[in-house]
């Protein structure tokens, strides 16, 4: 079985571009991501300083991530990103994992 | 109620001190961070191409975070990481969030 990957993307932005940016990967997410075989979830993270937008997508595979990046509506939306900002992205394994002592086991947290 | 943020560590590291800056950020999460007042959660990321290292820790308030970063043993690692590779902090908020199309809903993904 595939190991599972996280795809993070650090996006450098204007702080006037932020939101653009912001926008542009939610509708990303919702019209091409969520459809694709592998996608498991996607968090989109705003800093706030206004000057980093970071996405971190969780997939089942690497080679999910391969065959979205080939994806032409994909292709599309990391174009359409690169227009306006300075994206980083990169493949990921998870290395730790961390929960509050105080927290129930098994809750999304 | 305060917001929750996340804290977003984003560390480039030398590939061959990427498992050391793994290492600490993991024993400063046990040793440290899981105790302290409003941690929620950290994972710890690392770069297939081993030039990174992200962790992504989610917190009650940005100002447990501030708390935090004032106490002198979390500091401490901060400082060992800082000493070994090159971190940008920074703090952030939740922008959007998506699940796969075929998803059953609340589960931990």
């Amino acid at each position: 079985m595939a190991a599972p990957v996280t795809f993070i993307n650090i996006i450098d932005v204007a702080p006037e571009t932020q939101q653009e940016v912001i926008d542009l990967l939610n509708e990303g997410s919702e019209r091409v991501m969520v459809g694709r075989p592998g996608f498991v979830s996607a968090t989109i993270l705003a800093s706030l300083d206004r000057t980093r937008v970071v996405n971190v997508a969780r997939w089942e595979s690497a080679d999910d991530v391969t065959a979205t990046q080939a994806d032409p509506a994909a292709a599309e939306f990391a174009r359409r990103t690169a227009e306006i900002a300075s994206p980083h992205p990169g493949l990921y394994a998870v290395a730790g994992r961390h929960l509050a002592a105080d927290s129930g086991a098994g809750s999304d947290r």
